[in-house]
């Protein structure tokens, strides 16, 4: 039996427990999970420091190098973190529905945890801290596979809310870490069929792939967003242009920024020179088609004398409409109409988030009911589809398959359900 | 190109009609379908005629045959099938949530389809018929994969269905039947990633297990059912007795039949002797373990020079009770609590269906919260987990794995949803 195999059978036997905990265990426990890891501040922050003087040593990216280190006000983040879970109700044991049939048989349909619970993930120590709690208040057991990168301080984080488990007297294997680093612990996790209840990769597109490929146990994909926004021939520009620009700057590194601006053809002219100022501003750079390009090539209002504004204004490829920029690029397409825009988010979309400025309510809502993604917006930024901004108080991660859950997922997404019969002796006939 | 991702391709180009349906558009086809199928009626039974003559030329047993023959009566059943899903409503469009956010977003959670779902099933006809159907009412386009065995038939009934669609004006892509019957179309459909919402195998373990490894796209696992009845220390016997006969003998060959009599040693004595006598009687062989065995040896209720009853009368051993054995065969254990009910139940049972026998409420409420299955019964038969017994009104499929849907799968279990988010101009800060 692998190591990995030996974790699965602990975790399973402690999944048993964790479906019969009461909320007031669990946020007992969330609570003491917090001062475990006050208590372990300097042990975190060496185990961290070794695991930054490795990834330096491998020359890893300031952006990674960034992610991975934790300080002292990032541990009170993750503490803080844990009391905002305790605040959520806990969903398990609500009852969704219940009706009784002509035969006297009483259903209930009954919210259960999932059971097992596999998380992978790369750089971010937070995340070992979140899932853990979000999965701790839904009834589940975690198997956390973090990055090798962080493994110290993955191991010295996991180790003081498995300390604090067994101060409140649950068992420690509630919260479990894979400490098998090697690439094969992924997929003996994601083939573990019956031990595993499902997996939940956090990362970028490569590891969601490889998990999505390899996967025997049931996945949630999350986090591949190329989106848009669509700006009508009937929309206020100046709304377009503040939404187009949080949409792509705000945040660019993430999944729900956008990454395509389509534009309708009768307003391109007015609209193009507006965002394109703003955006230049901002350091964007411009992927055009021909269209925009020649609008915007033969503007006065843009400085074109400027280097820095000529290198931002790129001629489009193909390609580019395809792509996750994660970053400071925005492609630009003038369309024809909303059937085009529409078509053009299908062919390139990945069911993300996808928004529409219009001050037109027909055309809004044929947008809003045609596009197939997670969240479809009608004036508003992309940047909305969070499990924080819609309310949910917390978030595991962003779904874009279509199975289970969609978009943000918070805690009511990390459960299952079950029906509970009750009879008084009823058969079949 | 290969066949598969072309038809593929043109399922994907449906769905995007099938997504605005109305509810009457849906209604309307599945009665004009309904029509098709009676004026084909002759066309079916030669199809058919034709896979039974070269079935019955592969040697396929009674059973398989008896599953693929058609005649006027079953070709009947399938049309009052199609005006039992135009009974039904239309869950597309349904907001099963909304609310404002403190910035003014008003966020509605709305029913969606999936689009674009794979069905794979094995030798009975009348599944195309009722797959059609259900996806068809939810929006979803379908590709049918049926048993290599049944194609003939399969063709035909498509065929109508198609013409149907036709006639009232809809895409007849919205029915899409796999033409490649080689092994290797299925594989193609499982792994068609982007261009294949879910797919759901409907037939033997062989089969689900095959996709389940193999799939890509998101899958619904269903019907392996390895289920029990406990029969309590305070268990009514003379219920006992007709829950497990119903559960074991009703219809042995589904999978929500029991397989598994558990009985606490409280009430063994006097238990076995009661349900051994009913089960030998209905030609049920009962797999024993010691216990057990040597009530039922020394009872003189039996009559144990009959030689047909001492065949009835084996040995379990280990095997058995892991087995989904679909038949007139039921293993017995005794055990000492219900404690070691739960864990057999955990260790062996596949999560579809578990009952309990007993007439004290916190031992059943303990049993219905601790059995990890699709459903838990109390007093009454494991036969009930069936979509049109829970008042579904209809069934895809019985789910026994936790992600998206659990237990029987009527219309809404065969839609997804998405976020639909109104603005005013909103920003995120």
């Amino acid at each position: 039996m692998s190591i990995v195999e030996k974790e699965l059978l602990r975790a399973r036997e402690a999944a048993k427990a964790a479906n019969m905990l009461t909320r007031e265990q669990k946020d007992q426990a969330l609570a003491v999970m917090g001062e475990h890891i006050l208590r372990a501040t300097d042990e975190i922050l060496t185990a961290n420091k070794k695991d930054l003087t490795r990834a330096q040593e491998a020359f890893e990216t300031q952006a990674r190098l960034d992610r991975l280190a934790l300080d002292e006000q990032r541990i009170l983040a993750m503490v803080q973190g844990l009391h905002a879970v305790i605040a959520l109700d806990d969903p398990i044991g609500e009852v969704m529905a219940s009706w009784t049939r002509p035969n006297g048989l009483l259903i209930e349909q009954v919210r259960v945890p999932f059971g097992v619970v596999g998380v992978i993930y790369e750089a971010r120590p937070n995340v070992t801290v979140d899932t853990a709690a979000l999965t701790l208040k839904t009834g589940n057991v975690v198997v956390l596979r973090g990055g090798k990168e962080a493994y110290e301080t993955n191991a010295a984080l996991t180790g003081a809310l498995r300390r604090a488990l067994e101060e409140v007297g649950l068992p420690s294997d509630l919260v479990m870490m894979v400490t098998d680093t090697d690439r094969r612990s992924v997929d003996a996790l994601i083939r573990a069929r019956g031990m595993v209840d499902l997996v939940i990769p956090r990362g970028g597109a490569g590891l969601i792939r490889h998990v999505v490929e390899h996967a025997t146990v049931p996945v949630i994909e999350t986090g591949v967003g190329n989106c848009h926004v669509y700006v009508d021939a009937n929309a206020k520009l100046d709304m377009a242009v503040e939404i187009t620009l949080n949409a792509k700057t705000q945040r660019p590194s993430v999944c729900n920024a956008a990454e395509t601006l389509l534009i309708h053809e009768a307003i391109a002219q007015d609209f193009l020179p507006l965002i394109a100022r703003r955006m230049i501003a901002s350091g964007v750079e411009l992927r055009l088609d021909e269209p925009s390009f020649f609008v915007l090539q033969n503007h006065s209002a843009l400085s074109h004398n400027e280097e820095r504004t000529l290198a931002l204004l790129q001629r489009a490829v193909e390609e580019d409409y395809a792509t996750e920029f994660l970053g400071l690029i925005l492609a630009v397409k003038v369309v024809s109409s909303l059937d085009e825009a529409i078509d053009h988010i299908g062919r390139y979309g990945t069911g993300h988030s996808e928004a529409i400025v219009t001050e037109d309510l027909a055309t809004a809502e044929e947008f809003l009911r045609r596009v197939d993604a997670a969240a479809v917006y009608h004036n508003a930024s992309t940047r909305f589809t969070d499990g924080f901004e819609f309310g949910f108080g917390a978030e595991i991660g962003i779904s874009t398959q279509k199975l289970h859950a969609r978009g943000p997922m918070g805690l009511r997404e990390l459960t299952s359900y079950k029906y509970r019969v009750r009879g008084t002796g009823q058969t079949r006939t």
